[in-house]
């Protein structure tokens, strides 16, 4: 799942959400953020009060080529003019104790996300620093919570996974990658009566074969011969190549003058 | 999004994949992809041809926590075998090409998981080293494959990040939060009569004041104000402050003798 495709032509996409970093703590994080950011399509990055200054040498080493992203990152010194411009503000809390909000999951999240800025509304979502997380006055600097659903046994989440599931799931609230494909690339899956033309071919050589000699299971082995082959889409390239097995297999038998049909066995 | 949530009561959920990584490169890689199988409630991890060699002290301190999940860590020298025991394979695969074979999205390879879990079907997902990915021999030792929609500008995921994806997909493809919920804690939600006694208290007080002086205007603002706070849940607790605010914004005034209708605006 790795991958060296570069970030030069990294730009924003409209509507993309801001990423705020809540008092970063490590720098390796900031560059890993960066990383997972542009992976989701984000684009924009304000970081409020990292812990070691800014710029950061380190980070551009864990951002693998998202190096735009920390190029144009912003450096605030509070939560409030991090969010000044912005209409809607998020924030990711794994705990929410002592506070009265709406709490959506990531999904439910980037799915408003994606409707605000259809409606030109500015959002952004804020990250807690790496040990404590968002305190409370962070927290009610955002109109709404986020919680991931996610292991409650163990839900210390790194932060650059904290960003890459935002990212992740509002990639994915507006992707329209079907669930299921069949990636046939050169060639195209096969009509059924490709297919059909094909178990013909193999019923013919088994005939003459005598694997299907036994006249009562006859039918029975053709059809479970038939529904092995329907279980999936077959490509017309597969098909080709299986005419090319059966051919070879039954001419070469032929051609070393073995048909022993008593050696197979009748019982598929 | 942190937490410290330890794992030493980590266990394996029935029923979830193994995680298979291919010729792993870095320690830390291999530390942070259990620290996230953790997160989304996975539990069993197999290296194959793990390249620095098994147990390596570097992967425990990444971990965060996860240790169980690294000491249990089976090690295996060919995909074969580290597959040979399970009745379905994934692989994740950012860029298949060549071949012919369905690819999921990793919310779909996650739904199908969980089905063939319900079928005490064994499934395992193979991940592929850190710059290479999987080969082609690799992915022909599975069954399906699973891309992740993703930025195709930047796809380059980081190992544990592409665990993280597959990890949260399994954990919510079979979670019961609700998309959206109030967190009250203590209190709960007012039902409208409440929220109605309030919004009189506050008409009443503000008849009091003046602030309602303009009987033509009046409706349209006793009708603002009720909009206002209608807008979402309000809690009990909520009602109770702003009964609290309202009478003492107007006791205050009235003690102070400042009560001076000209001063307030009366355009609500």
């Amino acid at each position: 799942m790795t991958g060296r495709n570069g970030g030069a032509d990294l730009r924003p996409i409209p509507g993309s959400p801001v990423v705020v970093l809540v008092r970063p703590q490590l720098a390796d994080n900031i560059g890993a953020v960066a990383r997972c950011m542009a992976n989701g399509g984000l684009y924009h990055l304000r970081l409020v009060a990292p812990r070691d200054g800014w710029p950061q040498q380190r980070a551009w080493r864990t951002a693998s080529g998202a190096d735009r992203i920390l190029d144009e990152a912003a450096v605030h010194e509070t939560v409030g003019s991090a969010v000044a411009d912005l209409h809607r503000v998020f924030a990711t809390c794994p705990r929410p104790r002592h506070i009265i909000k709406a709490v959506l999951t990531a999904r439910a999240g980037a799915a408003e996300i994606r409707a605000a800025a259809r409606r030109d509304l500015r959002c952004g979502i804020l990250f807690g620093p790496e040990r404590a997380g968002l305190d409370n006055d962070d927290m009610a600097a955002a109109d709404t919570l986020i919680k991931y659903p996610l292991n409650p046994e163990f839900d210390s989440l790194n932060l650059a996974q904290a960003v890459m599931v935002m990212a992740y799931e509002w990639w994915t609230a507006d992707e329209p990658t079907p669930a299921r494909q069949l990636l046939t690339h050169k060639t195209e899956v096969a009509t059924k009566a490709e297919l059909d033309q094909l178990l013909e071919h193999l019923v013919d050589q088994l005939d003459a074969c005598g694997f299907l000699r036994n006249a009562p299971k006859r039918p029975g082995m053709v059809r479970n011969i038939r529904h092995l082959f329907q279980r999936g889409e077959v490509t017309k390239q597969e098909i080709q190549t299986l005419h090319g097995v059966i051919t070879g297999l039954s001419l070469g038998r032929r051609r070393l003058g073995r048909i022993e049909p008593e050696e197979v066995n009748p019982d598929l």
